[in-house]
């Protein structure tokens, strides 16, 4: 399986916002919306094997699991809803237990820490960094859990906790690349792992 | 330079479509308007050396140009309004003489074949294909022309007309991308040539 751990630092946390404002109003949810995209599209099919973990605000993550994920289109604005729904069901999320809010999206009461301490168990976890390993010089990670931030940096606490949790220390090309652009990359990077046989 | 074609089928050719319904009632405009970010964002600044071209609705064609372009913002929504904002100096172009509507945005009164006949001049043409050489094992080419379609095929005149200007027919991996994903992808290759010096 593979998993993207996107924090949505400036994330709303309450359902009170306009799908007309997404990249203003909303903290840059755009940002999140496309990571979503990214990644579980193919041209005709969504990827199945794939987990996105959305931080919102430090306070609540949304979880999409592409086995059971239904309603999911490839633009911002219906993405964004996905995730307003889901935190239309945030009081149903109590403790740690999660609460679905449509076919394959969840959201649970979990911050960064939280979700990257739960996942990090199963994962390696990967963290993409310009002083990183060139990721075409590295066999690609078995079951890997890649953390992204938004379009700011990750906090001090962030890097450290991340730094700490990290197996690999990945940088996908030269370039610092957007959050969204960088799960394609890492999509493709995994996908042509023993490219001269496709 | 690199350069990205994308043709919008069912995209506008004129202004009188609303932001809101950009994924239904725009025809699909949101896929062109990611094909356009993810052809020009880095984390922290824009590609200069790229151009895009966006075909829409075989009648208009739209320019973006990295050197000059400005107000260009990463969602979709915004890159909507620099299309309609293009789609409403439809006027000014005329013959293929181009028309500025922002700065770096130009519209052209040209469809997919005389655009691609007119870059095609000076530019390796690049066709992605499933049955193309994998881009892994090929040096990049220079100054690339990826033609690419939005969620449709392209129609029989295209692929023929692709096919008769096409230099290269590539394959990016082994997973048929939507259109942006595939732009993010070929930069990404075109950016790791030569990667054990990054």
């Amino acid at each position: 399986m593979r998993q993207f751990l996107i924090v949505g630092h400036d994330a709303p946390t309450t359902p009170e916002f306009s799908l007309d404002d997404i990249a203003g109003g909303a903290g840059r949810l755009d940002v999140l919306c496309r990571c979503v995209t990214s990644a579980f599209f193919l041209s005709h099919s969504i990827r199945e094997s794939v987990r996105v973990h959305a931080v919102l605000g430090d306070e609540f993550t949304v979880r999409f699991d592409g086995r059971t994920l239904r309603r999911l289109n490839p633009d911002e604005r219906s993405t964004a809803a996905l995730l307003r729904t889901a935190l239309e069901h945030r009081a149903d999320a109590i403790g740690h237990v999660p609460a679905e809010s449509s076919p394959g999206v969840t959201i649970r009461r979990m911050g960064f820490a939280a979700t990257l301490e739960d996942l990090a168990t199963d994962a390696t976890v990967v963290a993409l960094h310009e002083d990183g390993d060139p990721a075409v010089a590295v066999d690609p990670p078995s079951d890997p859990l890649f953390v992204l931030s938004d379009h700011r940096d990750f906090t001090d606490r962030e890097s450290s906790l991340l730094a700490a949790a990290a197996d690999e220390r990945l940088r996908l090309g030269p370039e610092v690349l957007h959050a969204d652009h960088a799960v394609t990359v890492a999509h493709n990077y995994l996908d042509t792992d023993g490219y001269t046989a496709y």
